[in-house]
Order: structure tokens, then sequence, then C-alpha cells
């Protein structure tokens, strides 16, 4: 099957499975329920819950028996975003073109929809169809990646950095963190319930930190165009959203290089997976191309 | 042994076993696991995690095998403390006599501490001693009990409830869902980690039910008291703290009633857990003891 087409169908799927996975009922808050599924039906393009399929299929699972487990990392990636968007952190007001989650319900509301969807992602992970310590293991991954040691680690160093010059190494760790392991959970998570070995999660993990950093670093460089479209003129490359980014710290040019040489190495690593396979290869070309 | 002892045995365990939980290490993000930690390690009496043991080492688990359990859940609990009390929830400014989390550290930093906490309940708790089956069912359940169908669905409740008239139904459940869903799954998963049959997962889940609610009561009846030895003379019942109790609701007398209704049906779910459980027997009568 083709890229283009497998990813339709791995994207429909999950989009599937995420419209029956949080629903309402008589018993339920229907309010809170209304806030979470706002946010995690939002659009989105799902690239996480793609690569927990595709991963569970070449290892050997049938990619279906991931659903719930791809679901859950999309759940995770909502809740995150929705958290991210309060006044307390980014104020952000808008959010996939809508208005984000605090501003269409109330902050203290969209606080509980993002801790509710982080919550159920965990007992909806469970249901994915493998043996149960891969599904333990798969859990145990999910909260590691996801936590301070993973994703919340990351939007903590951003936090701390706003205002301040920080150093390469920073800069690497936070968009690792930050981006990076959710990515690489769900290539792990895929693995993991689709029956790979040590050395099988190992590759996935080693693709998805590739493709990761290069998807930030191509968002990063993608940020300053826009802004330069918008605003008619160069934006100083030290002052896109006053944050510090890859573009902004090395430069577009050099930060293209870079995105670049880190998609030719995720391509070298698809030949120690499978190199018959046309999916991850087309996922990395389309990912490429945002950078052209 | 005696109730007090085997307490103090179980309060101490799940105390040194938070304290080597989370912890700092140099690839660690200090401040934020230090903002975890401030939360997490803050005193708090522990019924939770004691729970959990209790019915762990009931229905022939070794207790020491759900101490990760234990330790999750005080985790969940200390992360809804710390979201409970941001400026766009309750605004608390104090917890436990400290400042609370986002007087100490700052609102993002909170925010970020608590989804943290509450991620790293996941893992740890995947960490206790069982079978793989029933460490998945019990991470079900903590997702299905922590979580909107739960914790956050009542405090959903809560929050849309204020400076409403709310009926009876409305104010029972949203206390069965806000603190009663905790202390159940606390039942729940210790029995079975331990390795409970259904029927005795119910039952332990029967019995924290009624000693959930019935604290939960007590707390309400101890609120309006203090108020009243606070300002020297009578609170009127409906104004305790602009939020609807069981002691607005039905006055203090009555209320009363209930919480001891529910201490004696607790009690004779003993009987057919264990008539000969000093440790449960000893943990209700405390309780009931802040009634009079």
């Amino acid at each position: 099957m083709k890229y283009e087409e497998k990813f339709a169908l791995y994207r429909n799927a999950a989009e599937e499975e995420l419209e029956k996975s949080v629903v309402t009922d008589e018993k339920r808050c229907g309010g809170l329920i209304e806030a979470m599924r706002y946010s995690l039906l939002g659009g989105g393009k799902r690239i996480r819950a793609a690569l927990v399929l595709e991963f569970c299929d070449i290892y050997g699972g049938a990619w279906k028996n991931a659903l719930p487990a791809a679901a859950a990392i999309e759940m995770i990636h909502a809740y995150s975003l929705i958290h991210d968007d309060m006044p307390c952190m980014d104020n952000d007001d808008f959010r996939r073109g809508k208005p984000s989650c605090h501003k269409k319900f109330g902050e203290a509301e969209a606080l509980l929809a993002g801790d509710a969807l982080l919550t159920y992602a965990f007992g909806y992970a469970a249901k994915s169809k493998a043996n149960p310590e891969n599904i333990v293991r798969a859990l145990k991954e999910m909260s590691e990646f996801a936590g301070c040691d993973g994703m919340c680690g990351g939007q903590y160093i951003d936090l701390e950095s706003e205002g301040k010059n920080i150093d390469e190494a920073t800069l690497e760790t936070m968009h690792r963190l930050k981006t990076g392991a959710m990515i690489r959970l769900s290539g792990r998570i895929g693995a993991i319930l689709g029956g790979a070995n040590e050395l099988e999660i190992e590759r996935a993990d080693r693709y998805c930190a590739k493709i990761g950093l290069a998807f930030q670093i191509t968002d990063d460089i993608l940020d300053v165009i826009g802004d330069e479209k918008l605003l008619g003129k160069p934006v100083k490359s030290d002052s896109s959203n006053d944050k510090k980014t890859y573009a902004s710290f090395y430069g577009i040019e050099a930060a293209k290089k870079m995105a670049d040489e880190l998609f030719c190495e995720a391509k070298s690593i698809i030949t120690e997976i499978d190199p018959k396979d046309d999916f991850l290869m087309g996922l990395t070309e389309f990912l490429e191309s945002r950078n052209h």
C-alpha cells in the first residue's frame, strides 16, 4: 500500500477510535466530556497515532490491536495543548483556528478537561490487544516519556528559559523532551505492542527521535517564514515569538541544513528497520518537503 | 497487630516509598522535581495508601507488593490538591499550613508539577509486584476512578454548582465522585493486587464507599464547627465557605447522624470481609471519633 493511502487509513481509523473513546452518556458529566471532545477531536495531523500503528504493523502485530494506544497518545497530546494554551502558560486564545479550550469553556474547566484526558489515556491504552506484560511495559513507558523525564520536563525547561539566553545543549534538551519524547514514545509503544524485541524497539526509537527533532526544527523555520510573510519584511532571527528556537539560535539556513541532515539519518535508519517499508519513507519525505 | 501499630507501619512504609519515588538526579529538571516533592511529601494522613496496603494484605498478597500502587494513589491525591488550589479553581494560598504549590513555585510550575505527578503515578503503580493481568486491571481502574467518571467528574460538578442551589442527588454525586472515588479505588486496587476475587473486590469497594462518604460529611461538619470556634459565634449552617456541604444542606445534627449511620454500615461490612480484622475496625472507629 502506498504511503498516502496507508496514512489515510491510519488517520481515519485513529479518528474513529477517538470519536468513540470519549463519549457522552447520561451517567457522565456532560460539560466535562464536551470540553474533552472539543480539544481531542479538533483536527490534528494524527502523526503520533500513525507511528504507533505503523510500528505495531512492522513488528508483527495487527495494527488494529494498537488502536487504543494510538488514541491514548493523541489524548496526551491534546491535554498538553490545552494546558499549554492556558493563561499561566503560553496564554494562547486560539488553537487550530478556533478558540482554545479555556477561551471556549473557562479556565477551570480547561484545567479539568486536560487532567481528565491525561487520566483517561492510561486506561484507554490498557485496552490494546497485546499480552499483559507488553501492555504493562507500554504504560510504564507512556508515564516515563510523557512525565517529568519527558514532555512535562521539556515544558518546564521551556518555561524557565523564557527571556533568558540559553545554550545549545539546553535548547536541544528542551526540544528533545518537549516534542521529541512523545514522538519517540509513539514508535516505542507501537513496537512494544507489536511484540518487537529490544533491538527493534531501539530502532523505532532512533528513527522517531530523528524525525521528531527535524519536525520541530521545520516548525520553528515555518514560524519565522510565516511571520516574515505576514509582516512583509524579514524578521530578526532572534525575535521569533521571543522564544529560543533552532531558527533563532542558528539562523534559518543553518537550521534548514540541520533538519535535512536529520531527515537523511532517519532514512538510513529505515533501511535497518525494513528497506521495503514505503510508509516510513513516504512519511519522512512528506515531513522533509515542509522544509523546502 | 493493633490498629495504631499497623497504621504507623503502613504510614511509614508509604512515606518511605514516596520519599524514594520522585527523586532529584542530575539528568532531571531539578525545579520541577522540587515542586513535585514539595506537594507530595508535605504531610498528609496517608489513609488512602493504608487502605491499599491493608486490602492487599487481607486478600492474600504481601502488603509490601502493593507499596508502589499505594504511593501512586497518594501522587494522584497530591496532584489533585495542587490543581484544586490554583487561582482558577479554589484559589487557596495555603495547604497543610504552608504556602500552596502555586504560591511557592508559580502558577505554570504548579500546573506542570500536578501534570507530572499524575503522569508519574501510572508508571509507578505499574511497578507493583503482582501478575501482569492484575496490574493492567489496577491501572484501568486507576484511570476510571481518578478521571471524568470519578474524581475529575466530581470536581467538575463542584465547579458548576458554585453559587447555585443544588439538589440532594447532585450533592451526593459530587461527594461520591470528588472524594469517594479515590477512597473506593484505594480499596479496590489493594484487593486486586492482592489477588481478590470479584466478590471480595466488591466488598472492599462497599466498605470504602461508606467510610469515604462518612469522612467527607465529618470534614464538612468540622469545617462549620471550626468556623464557629474561630468566630466565637454560631455560623449560619448554609454559609459554610459558600459551598454546598452536607452540614449546610441538612444541618449539623442531621449530618452527624448520617455519618454515624454510614460508619455503622461500614462496620457491618467488615464482618463480611473479615470479622477478625482489627485494622479496619480501628480505622473506622478512629474516623468515627472525629464525628463526636
